[in-house]
C-alpha cells in the first residue's frame, strides 16, 4: 500500500511531554489473603475488598468475570494480575472515583500493558500503539478514513448519515478502518488485538458522532448544536471495535459543533492553557480552528480554511502520498528544485508543496503582491513532463494561486479577527502553535512569507505535529490529563466569527502577499529586499 | 392453577415497616434550560449537567440513550421525566455515589414507578409487584421454582449444576419461573413487563448463584466458600429477565454458603440489629438459619432443619397446596377437627398441620413425652377415607412422628447451642422472630408445645411472614436499607455448629416432648395440667 505516510506525532518541543503515567487502565499485581477459618467471604468479595483497600476507591466486578475469579483463586497461584478500567468520574481530590475489573490473570502479567491513541481525521486516520508502562509509541499505522467512499468532506458525510442505514454504514466504515489499522500495528509482533485494552481518541465533533453511531444532523442545522460534546467513557465493544471487549474508549471532549476534541488535544499538547504569556493556536485542515489565551482564559473560533490545500481543488493538487511534491524552491533565475514524498517521480503537489510554491513564486518575483503573474502568463511549470511519473507537466496556474490566496486569506483573517476580538495585538503573542491535517506539515517559513501565519520571531513558532493523536496519547496515559482536557473544554469561550463585521474588512486586507500592510511582515520584507538586491 | 398459595408478607408487627422511600431507581421530572446563544453544549451534556446539579452526584448516560435525548430535546416539550438507576456504591455521606440514566420520556411520567421484590426459595418463588411511589404491594404471584424438575433439594441442584449445560439449564429454569411470575402479576392490568424497572431479590446463597449462572460447587465442598456473597447491582438484561432491559437487579447479600440474603432480609425486617435487647431469629425451612444478637453484635449459625416438614418425608406429608391439612385439633376424646387449604377435601398434611398434629397428639395424651403412642399403635388416623379427596385414610404414623422429632430436635438444639454459645440464656431473649419457608406458617403455640420454639411469653414471639420477600421490598424501596443490609452482613459472626461438641449432648436432650427438662417449658406444663385435669 502506497497510501501510507509518515506521521509526525510531535515535531517540535512542547511543555507537556513529561508527566506521571496513570493510564486509563491499570494493571495491578496483588496477593489475595490466605483463606482462614471463619472467613466465609466469597472469592469475588475477597478480591473486591482487597482492591478497594489497595486503590482507595470503589471497584465494580462485572458478573461475566466472577467465575474466572474463583477459578484463579482455586489454583494455588500466589500472585494475581488484575486489570481495571477507570470510570468517567473524578472525586473531590481529582482522583478517579471508581474502577471496573476487566481481566484477572495468574501470575505477574503487568509487564505488558498496551493501548491505542487514535486520531480520526475526516480524510486520514492514524492509530498509535502505545506502551502504557513507558508511555512510548511502539508502532503506528495510518490509512484514509474509509468513510470517504460515502463523502469526501464533512458536510457530505452528515448528509449521508441522515438515514439510519447511511448512519450505520458510516459507523461501520470508520470502525472497519480502525479495526484494520489495529490489525496492522499488531502485525509482525506477538501482540494480539485482544491485548489492546484501552483507546483514547481525538477527532472533530462530526467524526465522533459517526464513530458512536449518533446522527450528526444537528451539527449543520441551526442552532448548530451537536448531540454530545463529551460522551465520557464507553466500552470498545459498544461500537464493535475488535480489541479487548471491555476496553474503555474515551473521546477527547468537544466544545461545540465546530470545535472538536482534536483541538482540545492540541491545546493540551501545547500547554498554552498553563502559560502566563499569551499563545495563539491554529489547527489548519479543511476547516480551521483557532484558539487564543493563557492560563486564565481561552477564546476560540472556527471557520472554513484549506480546501485549496487538499487534492482536487488545485489543478495538480494531491494528498500527501508517494510522489507528491512536498517542498519547492525557485531561484532568481526561476530554476525550480523540489522534493517528493519517498523521492519517487513527481505525480502532483501536496499542501506543503503548494504553500512553498506560492512563497517561492512571490520571492522569486514571478508573481506580484496581488498574486498575479507579472508577465500575465496563465501557469508556471514546476516539473516538466520528462521528469514526472505520468509524462505530463506539473504546473501551478493563476487559478490555483487564486484558490490558495482565498485559503491563506481565510486563515490569516480568522487569526487577526480573533486576536483583535479579545483586545490584543499580534506582538503580544508569546507562542504560536501550528497543528492540524495541514498545519503539521506546512513549512513555517513559507507560511509566514505568504501571510498565512503571522510574522513572529521563529523561536516562538512551533509545529505541534499530529497534536490530536498526541493529545489522545497523553490522555490515554494519564487520568489527570483527561481531567485537564475536560477543564480546558469547559474553559473555552466560543467566538462566533460569522457575527463579526470586521471579518470581511480584514479579509479584503489579506488578499495581498503577505498582507496589505507590509509592516506587519518585517521578515518577509527583509527576504524580499535580499532577493531583489541579488537581482 | 391450584399450586398457588397465599403468601403472608408480614403477618405480625415489626419495627421496620415505616421508612423514607428512596428506591433503587429514581424518576425525576426536570426542565432543561432554554437554549441560549453562545451555549454550544450538546443535548446530552446539558442533560447530564442538569442531572448532576439536581442530584449532587455523578450521572452516567449510556451511549444507547444519547440519540433519544436529542430527539426529546428537539420536541418543544418542557417537562422531561428521567429514570435513573442507582449504582452499587455509597459515598462518605452514605448517599448513592452515582446514578445511571435508564430512560428519558416527554412530560411528567413520574406517577408510574414500578419494581418487583422477589423471594426465591428452593421450593417456592414469590414475586411482589411494588409501587415505588407509595411502597405498596400491588399484586403478587407465586409458583414452584421450576428448577425442581432437575432436583428437589439444594444439594441435588448443586450436583446438577456441575456441568456448564446443567448450570445453564438451572439458570434458564429460574429465569423462566421469574418471567412467568412477572407476566402473571402484570396480567389483567395495563402494566407491561417493560414498565418494571427495578428488582430486589432475597434468596439463599445457592439460589443466587444459580440465578446468576455461577457454579455453586464450592458451596458444598470444603472450605464451603461461595463464589460471591454480594454480587452488587447488575442489570436485568444480563440474566435474561424480561423487564426493562436496563433495570438494576440487586440480590440481598449473603454471609456465607449457608447464610443467605434471605436471612439478611429477615434480620432487616425484624429490626433486631437496632434493638438494645437481645433477639433470637429462626428461619425454618429445609435448612434452618438462626441468629442471635442486638445493636452491638450478631452471631449466626445454620444447619439441616425441616425435611420432615416438606412433602415426601412423612407418609401423608405434602406441600402447602389446596387440600393440605394446615391446622389440627384433637380433643380429649381423640376427636379430630382440622382445616384444609381452600377448604377442599383433604389430600394430605402440610408442615403447619404436622406440627399441630404432633402437639395435639401429645396434649391429648395419645403419645408420651418420648413421642411414642401410649397404646403401642403404629398410626393415628386424622381423616377417615370417607372424607378425603382420594378415598384413603390420612394418618400420622410412628415413623412420621420420629421424623418430626428429629426436625424439632435439630432446630431446638441449634437455638439452645447458639444462645449458650454466646454466653446467654433463653430468659434473656427479648424478642423471638420466626421466618422462613415453614417458620412463616407454623403455629407458634404448637411449635412451643412440641419444643420446636422456646417457651417465651407469647407477646415476645413474632412470626415475620415471608421476611425474605419483605426484606427485598424494603431494599427495593430504600437505598439506606440496602446499605443497612450490607452492614448487617458485615457485622454477623458465623458460628460453626458442626465444631460444637455440646450439640450432640443437647440434641439428646431435645428428643423429648417438649424437652427433657420440662422446667424450660412452663406454659406447656400448664397446658398438660389443664388437659389432664379435664380427664
Amino acid at each position: 500500500m502506497d497510501k501510507k505516510k509518515k506521521i509526525v506525532i510531535l515535531s517540535d518541543q512542547t511543555s507537556s511531554s513529561a508527566f506521571p503515567l496513570d493510564p486509563l487502565t491499570k494493571k495491578i499485581v496483588i496477593k489475595l489473603p490466605p483463606r482462614r477459618g471463619g472467613d466465609n467471604r466469597g472469592d469475588v468479595d475477597t478480591l473486591r475488598q482487597t482492591l478497594v483497600r489497595e486503590l482507595g476507591t470503589a471497584v465494580t466486578i462485572p458478573l461475566s468475570k466472577m467465575a474466572e475469579i474463583q477459578k484463579i483463586r482455586q489454583s494455588q497461584d500466589q500472585q494475581i494480575t488484575v486489570t481495571l478500567a477507570a470510570d468517567s468520574f473524578f472525586d473531590a481530590q481529582e482522583q478517579v472515583q471508581s474502577w471496573r475489573l476487566m481481566e484477572i490473570e495468574k501470575g505477574d502479567q503487568s509487564a505488558f500493558h498496551l493501548g491505542v491513541a487514535v486520531d480520526i481525521g475526516t480524510t486520514t486516520v492514524v492509530v498509535y500503539l502505545v506502551d502504557m508502562i513507558t508511555g512510548q509509541i511502539l508502532g503506528q499505522a495510518s490509512d484514509y478514513n474509509h468513510q470517504i467512499q460515502l463523502g469526501e468532506d464533512i458536510l457530505s458525510r452528515i448528509m449521508a448519515a441522515a438515514s439510519p442505514e447511511g448512519l450505520a454504514a458510516l459507523q461501520g466504515l470508520i470502525v472497519e478502518t480502525l479495526n484494520s489499522l489495529v490489525e496492522e500495528v499488531c502485525q509482525g509482533s506477538s501482540i494480539k488485538r485482544e491485548d489492546i485494552i484501552a483507546v483514547c481518541l481525538g477527532a472533530n465533533t462530526t467524526m465522533i458522532h459517526l464513530l458512536l453511531g449518533l446522527n450528526p444532523a444537528s451539527i449543520c442545522r441551526a442552532p448548530y448544536i451537536p448531540m454530545v460534546n463529551n460522551p465520557e467513557i464507553i466500552t470498545a465493544r459498544e461500537i464493535g471495535l475488535q480489541i479487548h471487549p471491555l476496553a474503555p474508549l474515551y473521546c477527547l471532549p468537544s466544545v461545540g459543533s465546530y470545535l472538536g476534541g482534536d483541538v482540545i488535544g492540541g491545546i493540551l499538547v501545547s500547554g498554552m492553557h498553563k502559560e502566563e504569556g499569551l499563545s495563539l493556536f491554529a489547527d489548519v485542515g479543511t476547516n480551521g480552528e483557532f484558539v487564543i489565551g493563557n492560563q486564565d482564559w481561552l477564546v476560540a473560533c472556527a471557520g472554513a480554511a484549506g480546501p485549496a490545500l487538499e487534492g482536487g481543488v488545485t489543478e495538480w493538487g494531491m494528498r500527501a502520498e508517494e510522489g507528491a511534491i512536498d517542498s519547492v524552491a525557485i531561484d532568481d533565475d526561476f530554476h525550480v528544485t523540489y522534493t517528493t514524498i519517498h523521492g519517487t517521480p513527481a505525480k502532483g503537489i501536496c499542501g506543503s508543496g503548494l504553500i512553498d510554491a506560492l512563497a517561492e513564486l512571490f520571492l522569486s518575483g514571478l508573481i506580484d503582491r496581488a498574486a498575479h503573474f507579472f508577465d500575465g502568463r496563465e501557469a508556471f511549470i514546476l516539473v516538466t513532463k520528462d521528469e514526472t511519473a505520468h509524462g505530463k507537466d506539473i504546473f501551478i496556474s493563476q487559478k490555483d494561486i487564486n484558490n490558495l490566496m482565498r485559503t491563506k486569506g481565510a486563515v490569516n483573517t480568522a487569526l487577526e479577527v480573533l486576536v483583535e476580538g479579545v483586545g490584543c495585538s499580534m506582538e503580544e503573542i508569546y507562542k504560536f502553535y501550528a497543528a492540524g491535517a495541514f498545519g503539521q506539515y506546512i513549512p513555517i517559513e513559507s507560511a509566514v512569507t505568504v501571510g498565512l501565519y503571522p510574522d513572529l520571531p521563529r523561536e516562538r513558532m512551533i509545529r505541534l505535529g499530529n497534536s490530536s493523536g498526541e493529545g489522545a496519547r497523553q490522555v490515554l496515559l494519564s487520568n489527570a490529563k483527561r481531567l485537564e482536557c475536560e477543564k480546558i473544554a469547559a474553559k473555552i469561550t466560543y467566538f462566533e466569527m460569522n457575527d463579526n463585521i470586521s471579518f470581511m474588512d480584514k479579509y479584503a486586507g489579506s488578499k495581498f502577499l503577505p498582507h496589505t500592510n507590509l509592516d506587519l511582515y518585517p521578515s518577509v520584507q527583509d527576504k524580499l529586499n535580499k532577493r531583489r538586491r541579488g537581482k
